[in-house]
């Protein structure tokens, strides 16, 4: 009750000081926010966001404990911890560590690609791509074959022997999404050095996946194929692809020496980490919300996907503080190894699969901690309608945008028994100068940004956990 | 002809690329943008501006050229001759400099805030507000009132003699739009001098105008009253407010040394820049688009409003490249002083009273280099309308908010002539971070939302130019 006055006072105070602004409400009674309108609340969890939001500090203690909490390292380990305590401290029930076996990845200690031409040598900025096997010590030398795409790497696959492929297609800057214009050019990360192999090359060097033109490279997951040759594989900065490709276009034909020390070890043991907010009236129905806690070794991770699990974390804190008491139970799972695996993942919908018909939707924060813009969702017929009339309830925050799609990496595993999955939407202009990269830091972050996403996060899972969705059809 | 087939060869190219994306449009025959629907051309110039926009390299250009930028300076005499520059290589006609006689106030090297306990002393960062007087040179010392409005200075003036009053009333963090926050708060900064000199006070020293935590002091425009003593101000950082807040509500009443070497020279010659588009067939009349040429002298000005300069130049150059020849002139201009005296501004619209009735409509870009989300327009009736029309195609590129309102300072002169005004809005969660401080640099601003700035100022101005526009009514 103290709580619920609490949220009154607030908004009756933002009310004082607003005017036409999107938020605060003046002239309108309150109510305390589980009697009023999904507005209100969505108002209220945004001031509180703004106002007294710890996602920011949460962030910056989960980025600051454990950075570069690759999956089956120390750091992850640390996350855990720092996820199972935090967790509790928020006041969450039955929290637990749940068993994932992981890959495990090792970086090394030697990255390093010299560009030899006939009267200079320098060095080039690459990176490792995760799971990659080593150079021989020596390195691997060569001439350089550049390609854009597969089709073209199969045309020229005549002179692709013992060359080092050099996949340069930048993903398409003009696209307003720059998810879409990832989807475009990441099978060149993901599956290069696959394609190499096939054609003989002696490794697979990519430019990164960013539409800004800089010194970092951006690192990811790559997977080998059954009967293929392994080759070694590493991401190029966007400035030196650039630089690489000039002077090939020019016909200078340099010579590349790359050395990587990288190696995979056997899988060992890992978790997600799961905490219920227990349901006040369907408690056995669940709207699952999380984001995944291991990132990539170059930088934090706090855009990825830090971001991802405070959003839930402070959404849990936001509902108690906003005094909602949502009828079904909100569960907080913080994924291990959606980076290089996945295992968490499906993990969570193997050892659950008896209760997941009581999963009545989940949602996934994987896009970082930018400005929310919506939700994608893959319900359909009437169920979609449902929930596309919640979503639109945050149009005056500007966070309104239903975009059918899926959810999230973690989450997709659940999809064929039926569970309704949603994603956090974000404005994603700034997100690939920062993703799976050095500079993936406290610094990239702005806190309003973040706490609105916590807010948005807040918003979607209590409506979803007191609303009356109708089956899909 | 050629650019207008270039133009038609992006959208070709881009709709082949893209499918649930905001830009591009699969399976639809695409025109040249003169030809086209408004929507075309808005995705037309938002793809040029992403894909080879030149805003980015030009923001990089005038903050190294010219940073710091305060009226009156050198930095602002290269300022003046960077936008000359810039004007004539992208084409503009009759390139000139209006001249203006602006303020000349200079920081001095010294700023310093001792804070001294019973057992201890601390520096704490300040930054003399602009216009302020120097102290004595051996500083002024005393003790701490502080207050949170003028109100509670006023009930507290029996106890301000000879104090150092310490506005520390915060922006209000929970309203979405900082823009009014800032304008809550900031009366502390712009009269706090004259409040605290009227009730005998020594100093007025004021919270940046931030949401914000830091260490970063906010500089910006202050103004003594005729018939108030005048008394030296400066702003304090978040992070140091919050100390000495915490320190005086603790009862430990710190005493402050504080000293500045700031001092007001006589006005110096400046200019105003303008440059023409003319316009196809109604060359006569005119869509004014620009920013402010000066800025604060923390830092290098890349938002305040070293963005909104090269919107408009950037606007201009789209415009030509995307092969739109709009019908009315659209003229650049790039005010003077905009920060500490409103100079240009006023100089415009006094020199060209004579033809303000052909500015069919003015543009401001005054609110940072972020993701544009519409304009605001002080336009009404069937006029409001008809501009609200072509704002809306905006839509579905996510900055299609008509927001009634004003402009932007530096048009606002022409107001009272008739000129419809119109500013820039963009997502304000980031502006003040950065504004008037020294971490005002290239690093805060994002390729990409720079360019879409742009490419929305290049809508608006090649649409209104090309517009039927009833009149106010």
């Amino acid at each position: 009750m103290s709580r619920r006055l609490a949220a009154v006072l607030v908004l009756l105070l933002l009310s004082c000081s607003s005017s036409r602004d999107g938020l605060g409400n003046p002239g309108q009674p309150s109510r305390a926010a589980d009697e009023s309108s999904l507005l209100e609340r969505a108002r209220l969890l945004s001031s509180l966001a703004l106002n007294e939001g710890q996602s920011h500090e949460m962030l910056s203690e989960l980025t600051r404990v454990a950075p570069a909490r690759l999956s089956g390292t120390p750091a992850a380990d640390r996350a855990v911890e720092w996820a199972e305590a935090s967790m509790k401290r928020l006041g969450l029930k039955n929290v637990r560590r749940e068993r994932v076996m992981v890959p495990r990845w090792i970086r090394g200690d030697v990255a390093s690609c010299s560009m030899i031409l006939r009267d200079s040598e320098e060095e080039l900025d690459i990176a490792a791509l995760g799971g990659s096997i080593a150079t021989p010590e020596e390195g691997i030398s060569g001439e350089v074959l550049m390609v854009r795409s597969f089709e073209e790497l199969r045309r020229k696959a005549s002179r692709a022997e013992g060359k080092i492929i050099f996949f340069n297609r930048p993903m398409p800057r003009a696209l307003l999404n720059t998810f879409l214009a990832y989807r475009d050019a990441v099978p060149q990360r993901s599956s290069g050095a696959a394609e190499a192999g096939r054609v003989g090359g002696s490794f697979a060097l990519v430019r990164s996946m960013t539409t800004r033109i800089d010194d970092n490279p951006h690192t990811g997951a790559m997977s080998y194929e059954d009967g293929v040759p392994m080759v070694p594989t590493a991401a190029i900065s966007t400035a030196d692809a650039n630089r690489l490709a000039a002077l090939i276009t020019a016909g200078r034909n340099p010579v590349l020496r790359i050395r990587l020390d990288c190696q995979s070890m056997p899988d060992v043991e890992s978790a997600n980490v799961v905490g219920d907010l227990p349901g006040s009236s369907i408690p056995e129905e669940i709207v699952l919300i999380g984001g995944h806690l291991d990132s990539w070794d170059l930088g934090a991770g706090a855009h990825d996907d830090g971001a991802g699990c405070v959003h839930s974390l402070e959404a849990v804190r936001l509902i108690q503080a906003a005094g909602l008491r949502p009828r079904r139970t909100i569960r907080v799972v913080l994924f291990m190894n959606e980076e290089n695996g996945l295992r968490g993942g499906r993990a969570y919908a193997r050892d659950h699969a008896q209760e997941l018909f009581r999963h009545v939707a989940a949602i996934e924060s994987d896009s970082g901690g930018f400005l929310p813009r919506g939700f994608s969702c893959n319900a359909s017929g009437a169920r979609a309608e449902a929930i596309r009339e919640i979503v639109d309830e945050l149009d005056p925050l500007g966070m309104g945008a239903y975009i059918p799609g899926g959810g999230g990496a973690d989450i997709a595993p659940m999809g064929p028994a039926g569970v309704t999955l949603l994603g956090m939407v974000t404005v994603s202009h700034r997100y690939f100068d920062y993703h799976h990269s050095a500079i993936d830091n406290m610094d990239a972050v702005n806190e309003r940004e973040l706490a609105l996403g916590a807010a948005a996060m807040a918003y979607m899972a209590s409506a979803l956990a007191d609303a009356n969705l109708p089956p899909e059809n």
